[in-house]
């Protein structure tokens, strides 16, 4: 897409919704799940508690919506969290920001493709215990449909959110209907008791359930990841930007918030058991463990299996909806992560080269570093949700809370600039509700580090930690080669010009690339011409300086000695014997080169040249020009690389889709 | 060394014999194990006849030795099995035996080794049961020795040759001595009953028992190993270099087939009984099997037990010398290896870079393909001998047959134009020999590939097909290459200069790396000279034309559109565009280039640079020339490359021991 064509393909607040909000709308396929479990810890009474603990996670909700609108309308460009924090608390917090965002992006992968796994293995349970192998193959999948940069079209999101939201919506509404008319049935799982851990043996009082009570909140705090990512596609919506951003934020945190409740009260209701090891933390009414051979399905599958009693085409319907959306929402962090990867390397946190927009390669890189790291992940944690959940939440709330801080100092900054009563009174309103995001996620974020940090949460607070040292590291390293390459007010001598031009070109036969090296070293008219050969074999060289007689070119060839039979160091001591004879002569290396069209024609040829080449180019006041020969071979690679550079660009198309996304 | 002083240091017999003949007199340390080992699958009885095949392999070395001995006076300039084959047959059967001869060397570190760790393991029974990891180790170290090219001397290496020789003749004739003298005692082993095999019931008669033999005849074949490297190392030989040669070959024949002989004679005196499993090949005489506990130790071993009684230290003192002679056969593959792979290189069947003497690289990749090849079969056949034997033979019989087969048709070339009556019944004589060494080195190797095929010959055989196959195609791509590249009869339009040289000089910025590029670019003085960027960001584009005007050079920069925020392509748009424009000028284009110390410093620069580079040497008529800036990094980099570089070469320390080996 061109850039000033960018800005068109704007998106309707119907469109919108699907395709920003799709991450956060999924995390209710597994978070009321991830309550439920923990709960059960304590046992099949401390379960009942879990619609209070979806109301907390609610309220939390509340509070971030309110707070990110906020953002959305100071921050219409589509900032994002880290520009939020570079901006307005310092490079270190953006930093900070940004490495907990990066993080998190391999978790989105890694939980969204683990409970959609969970939900795929309900539906065809030929899958159970080959999770792990299911999810890799999922994130292979979506790497080389996001390699080859397939149109995404926000139509073709939109439908399956809107059935997820759908069906599930359906579920509940129908489940409460039963409720009321006392038709509903009884969960399958409902005939299990729950085993409570040891240390639990009397529900949640003391210390150990209330700490147990926060655990549940905090894995349900996963229904907020994905929040964020409207406020960062506020560009891409039609116009009032701010005014419809804020609107759908309000509409996907609505959505989200009552379907999780809703979920848990249902579950409640139906009486539905979810714990972590089904084989041992069940047993029947008569005291047998659950074993082997019962398999838990999500929370979500078996609310549809009780409501829609054994009409099995809703209960599959359910498991597919919930496995797309969870594959969309795994699908966003393809889209963002090379995106933040880009604007960082723009800012010298990451390698220069991924911030080149119209780079398919930077994107391929982004993309590559993505999938592996959740591949690892995934095949690493067996593809459990539960493991996988108790890293993911803690960079969400590190970003959360630091944007908010950065809000908060906007405001403080803004207010007393604003001589306009109304709109300072706005600000003072604005200034309020943010701070109470920075309380509110601030105490969640303590809370998340407090009660999982054993648990895993330490992973993803060491990942950050090195991803934050790397970009620190990288940031460092060009800030020094910066200084070291500025031009100084000593620019007259980076200015003068060397006096001569000693251009030298190596040859090892007579043949037509050579031929090409000297005619064109020729044609560049140097004060000087040297037609050098190093003799490693004193018949090759005899047959050399005859065929060269034969040619009858105007110039004498050179042989140097080489009496331990090397090609490199020869040429190097020559050349640096030029260099010391006449210091401001600049050295011109021709060096004929064959350029071939596979990789291993490349092991056949070149090699010698190659490392000369590597090593002339350590040395001062030295050129190395080359001089290719294009073998037959290449036009076909030349072709294919100019179809490659034909094809549309991952980040175009998805800049189709709504605007640069963080 | 260099090379006029290649030819000075010449070996005496005495030491030319361990440094050549290591690896054919170390193989007695396994032959005789393998003999009684295939004659004990049909029992007790059958192994009784391992004296008689170790004659019969005697005799076969009696008429190989002779052969060679000729070959050492017909080329003594140590051509080699492969050079006698391609000189005398044709390339495509030289080309198998050096097939052969590549995969025979891999073979021979991977048997020498295996051996090794036996004799390791029957001195340290800890090692029992991790002989794999113990060879896999044993193969790394020799790698490193050799990548770091440790000098070896004659003398280092004869001493354990000598001793080794002197240990197992002492263990022989003291054995010998009891025997006349009533004193010999029993092998432990003596008390065990060999279980034969089904289908072997009745011992060694019928059909079964002739091929049974015939294994045991291929696999005691293996004492023939290592024979040719003394013809290959004529030239290291003191004047008269053929003479010694050959009575080197002969001493060493002599001694191989006599210890070889002697050993299989006292080990059915002292009743040594030798099988492939022992816990369920070996009974006592109570009729129970071995079992675990049975530890089988190497024939070698178990004779010098037997006859130096409890005198530990004798027993400990052939185990560790069998081990190093071993270790110096596998050594020997390291240096031949290599040299093989020079010369194959020469003649364009491998990379040509293989090729140049003075480039440690060639070595180092020969080492490393060696080492990683014997690893993988050492790990695979558990670094069991008697496993690994069975792919060994081959190869070494296909290099006899064919360079006997050359030698035949070298006399019968030579015989019709020698005049000298008394030479010429020399050569009838020895062309009998060779007649009669192709006859019987031809019937071995039709022996050794039906008796042994299907018990891993095949995988040799594969081995060497794919080996000559690669060769092949390499061969075929140069020969196509340089009817390519060939200088033709039209070399005028070679010859033809560009009319005009067409510089362009790439910028992004404007700094030191930068300016030395626009500053060299016109000290070259070309007819047009244009500075250039890629327009990606208005903003970066309006900065550095501020500071270009700032600069003040008397050159106008041009700023390339860049609509899909990309830069490769609109630069070889632009390239392409002046190319059709004015076809006849050469275009070259200046690249600053960051040259850096370290790896990671590679990933953090030059990356877009690289890849247009690389695109733009695919455009005929364009020449690249990099204009380094050095880092500082890079200076601590070119210092250690010229250490490296001071260092000695692996092919120039081996060469002081005895002349190119193949």
């Amino acid at each position: 897409m061109r850039s000033e064509n960018l800005g068109r393909t704007l998106l309707p607040k119907r469109l919108a919704l699907p395709v920003f909000a799709s991450d956060a709308i999924s995390s209710v396929a597994y978070a009321p799940d991830e309550i439920l479990l923990t709960l059960a810890f304590a046992g099949t009474g401390a379960a009942l508690l879990s619609p209070w603990v979806g109301v907390a996670v609610a309220l939390v909700m509340v509070v971030v919506i309110a707070s990110y609108r906020q953002n959305v309308h100071a921050y219409p460009s589509g900032g994002g969290d880290y520009e939020v924090a570079t901006t307005n608390v310092g490079s270190r917090t953006g930093l900070t920001v940004a490495s907990a965002l990066l993080v998190d992006y391999v978790l989105t992968v890694a939980v969204s493709v683990a409970a959609g796994t969970a939900y795929a293995a309900a539906a065809l349970p030929v899958l159970h215990g080959h999770e792990a192998k299911v999810g890799v193959a999922v994130v292979l999948v979506l790497t080389v449909v996001n390699l080859r940069g397939v149109r995404e079209s926000g139509r073709a999101v939109a439908l399956p959110v809107y059935l997820y939201i759908g069906a599930v919506a359906l579920t509940v509404l129908v489940g409460f209907v039963q409720r009321m008319t006392g038709n509903l049935g009884e969960a399958e799982s409902a005939s299990y008791q729950i085993v409570h851990q040891p240390g639990l043996d009397s529900g949640l009082v003391g210390l150990a359930g209330a700490v147990l009570v926060l655990r549940a909140f905090a894995s349900g705090s996963v229904a907020l990841t994905g929040v964020e990512a409207i406020s960062n596609g506020v560009p891409a919506f039609r116009k009032p930007k701010a005014k419809n951003a804020a609107t759908t934020l309000g509409v996907a945190g609505a959505v989200s918030a009552t379907l999780l409740v809703s979920i848990l009260v249902l579950s409640r209701m139906a009486g539905v058991v979810y714990v972590d090891d089904p084989s041992t933390d069940l047993v029947t009414a008569s005291g047998q463990p659950a074993g082997d051979a019962y398999h838990q399905y999500p929370v979500v599958s078996q609310l549809a299996h009780t409501v829609f009693g054994n009409f099995m085409p809703a209960f599959y319907f359910v498991a597919v909806v919930a496995g797309v959306i969870l594959l969309l929402a795994a699908n966003t962090a393809f889209n963002g992560f090379p995106v933040l990867g880009s604007i960082l390397a723009r800012d010298g946190y990451l390698p220069r080269q991924l911030h080149t927009r119209g780079d398919r390669l930077a994107y391929s890189n982004g993309i590559l570093t993505l999938a592996v790291a959740a591949i690892v992940l995934i095949w690493a944690f067996d593809a459990q949700v539960t493991r996988l959940i108790q890293l993911y939440i803690v960079g969400v709330f590190v970003s959360f809370t630091l944007s908010q801080l950065g809000m908060v100092r906007h405001w403080r900054r803004l207010i007393p600039t604003q001589v306009d009563p109304q709109r300072r009174t706005s600000m003072r309103r604005s200034h309020v509700i943010n701070t109470v995001g920075l309380a509110v996620t601030g105490t969640v974020l303590v809370v998340v580090l407090v009660t999982k940090f054993t648990y895993g949460a330490w992973i993803a607070v060491a990942a950050m930690l090195v991803v934050f040292v790397l970009m620190n590291a990288i940031h460092h390293h060009y800030a020094t080669v910066r200084t070291a390459v500025a031009l100084d007010d000593d620019e007259a001598t980076s200015r003068a010009l060397p006096s001569r031009v000693h251009a030298i070109v190596l040859i090892s036969n007579l043949h037509r690339p050579t031929m090409r090296a000297i005619a064109y070293a020729r044609a560049a008219r140097p004060s000087v011409l040297e037609v050098i050969t190093v003799g490693v074999n004193p018949d090759d060289v005899d047959q050399l300086r005859t065929e060269w007689n034969q040619v009858g070119l105007p110039l004498p060839l050179k042989v140097l000695d080489s009496p331990f039979r090397e090609i490199t160091r020869p040429v190097l001591t020559y050349v640096r014997s030029i260099r010391r004879e006449s210091p401001r002569d600049l050295v011109v290396v021709y060096v004929p080169e064959y350029v071939v069209g596979h990789w291993w024609e490349a092991l056949l040829h070149n090699q010698s040249a190659m490392r000369l080449k590597r090593r002339l180019l350590f040395m001062p006041g030295v050129v190395v020009a080359s001089v290719p020969w294009q073998l037959e071979s290449s036009a076909r690679t030349r072709n294919l690389a100019e179809q490659f550079d034909a094809r549309p660009l991952p980040g175009d198309t998805r800049r189709g889709l709504g605007g640069p996304q963080q």
